[in-house]
């Protein structure tokens, strides 16, 4: 029976791991991976601390804090559920691994949202990406095509004019990313943009070779060549796991107060994958230290 | 004409600079000092991305953040009011400049209350803390004092059983925190507490060696060993500036919702002067982030 058990390895959870730790609670990490979305960026600007630094370098320097402190950790492992018991609560993992602890922490963050359309199931690992700073390099030389206007999109855009021959740049809607980022873009020669297109199609039999877009004003299909196409259009919520204890938001987040309290006494949340808004690592990491500090409270109340 | 001015050179204010550059709004950034309470802490543990760094090392990382950044700084001048015009808000300074702007962030921090004894100025830093959650574990295996009754007080205390070798509880009044944190302190058994008694004055040349208290009752003075004093009397939010402007809340604190909105459209609040629990620098840069980022979406909107 732990104190608290910590569900997400990004700057959330392993923030909220430190302060747990911190506080003498017996606690729990339990991750898919170590570092969360840190994995997929490759130069982080505006972590406050650094004027600049490579994702898998901020991912270790928060790791070590962690490892510095007596947390045991459950890493490569998915949850599957969290139920209530009597004393508390019981976190399950997919392989059928159980769990308990006093207090439940939910920081397992967002999850690449998929385009849905034909040809992208089929050709993920085989041009299709939704990670440029992983896979962009694979790409060197090559058409790539980069679709969404947010800032993830903007990020791999700039990323790929950098690496590849030449990026096409597709958005349904107007870019809403940094006007810093859409500046930067404006001066690469390699980019074309096509805005208020939707992407309608994957080509490729083994391989990636283009992809259908349709403008939505006219109706007009084009078709642009590309051997690895970015797909960056947003974030889903991991929060399947508790969705049969609380009711989710319409965008399937996990509603919290300020304090990082969910509806369940004793059930915390932070980061991504709650209805907090802004995803920065800045601001989960501040959530899962907050949230840490509540649970903290939570029990000593609880030990009355 | 400002997009945004910025009161507080804390981490919630430096952290809404950078984001709100990076947003490219004409920012100007005022404050008393740079830093905040940064300033008053020894080491620092617990920000992420640091093992460990001393509190004017951070202050140095995240100014020469902001000043990477275009964005007009006025440090060193107090604010003594903030109005609403018709076209957003003036800020005055005490000695009277006035600055305009569309939206106003506040990050103006909390003030420790101070004992106002000898030794407490010289020696802040040097074995002097306000904040046992911040600065606690540095003083593993040593001898401290706590001053207060209240909450902060009994919290600082049973952090500092587990954490010191001996703890000083002072206390002028009764204890008057939670009945639960005055049990839990009464099973400690390297606490000694005194009631009753007034701290007189901090011993120490360049570090803290103790503290003289005086039995209210008797008149009576006693010395006291400690390496490290905990002040914790309370801290008061530094919101005066707004206080004919918005209601605060029976603290002083200025109301806020998870989005950092105060009640007035285009006032943003973030950090400690806020509702917000836990005083903590990664939760104040994340607020201050977040806060920033709300800020500019507020002016898009306008914009429209």
């Amino acid at each position: 029976m732990y104190d608290l058990i910590i569900i997400g390895g990004g700057p959330a959870g392993m923030a909220a791991a430190v302060y747990a730790a911190r506080k003498r609670l017996d606690t729990l990490l339990t991750a898919n991976d170590i570092g969360g979305q840190m994995n997929w960026t490759t130069g982080i600007e505006n972590y406050m601390g650094y004027q600049f630094i490579e994702g898998s370098d901020l991912i270790e320097k928060f790791e070590a804090q962690v490892n510095h402190f007596p947390v045991d950790q459950k890493i490569g492992q998915k949850v599957a559920r969290i139920t209530k018991i009597d004393s508390g609560f019981e976190v399950v993992s997919e392989s059928g691994n159980k769990f308990q602890s006093k207090a439940v922490l939910l920081a397992t963050g967002k999850r690449p949202r998929r385009l849905n359309v034909p040809g992208e199931t089929e050709l993920t690992g085989h041009g299709v990406s939704y990670c440029a700073v992983c896979d962009g390099p694979i790409f060197a030389g090559q058409k790539v095509a980069v679709i969404g206007g947010g800032n993830s999109a903007l990020e791999a855009a700039l990323d790929m004019v950098r690496i590849a021959e030449h990026v096409e740049l597709v958005s349904a809607t107007p870019l809403t990313g940094d006007t810093v980022l859409i500046e930067k873009l404006s001066n690469a020669k390699n980019l074309r943009t096509f805005l208020g297109h939707q992407t309608e199609e994957i080509l490729g039999k083994d391989l990636v070779e283009g992809i259908v877009i349709k403008d939505l004003r006219t109706g007009e299909h084009k078709k642009l060549d590309a051997t690895g196409v970015f797909i960056e259009i947003g974030l889903v919520p991991n929060s399947d796991m508790v969705r049969s204890l609380i009711k989710l938001n319409q965008f399937g987040e996990v509603p919290v107060n300020c304090s990082c309290e969910t509806e369940i006494p004793g059930l915390f949340a932070a980061g991504d994958v709650t209805t907090v808004p802004e995803k920065q690592i800045v601001i989960a990491a501040g959530e899962g230290a907050k949230a840490a500090l509540q649970a903290h409270r939570y029990l000593q109340r609880l030990a009355r």
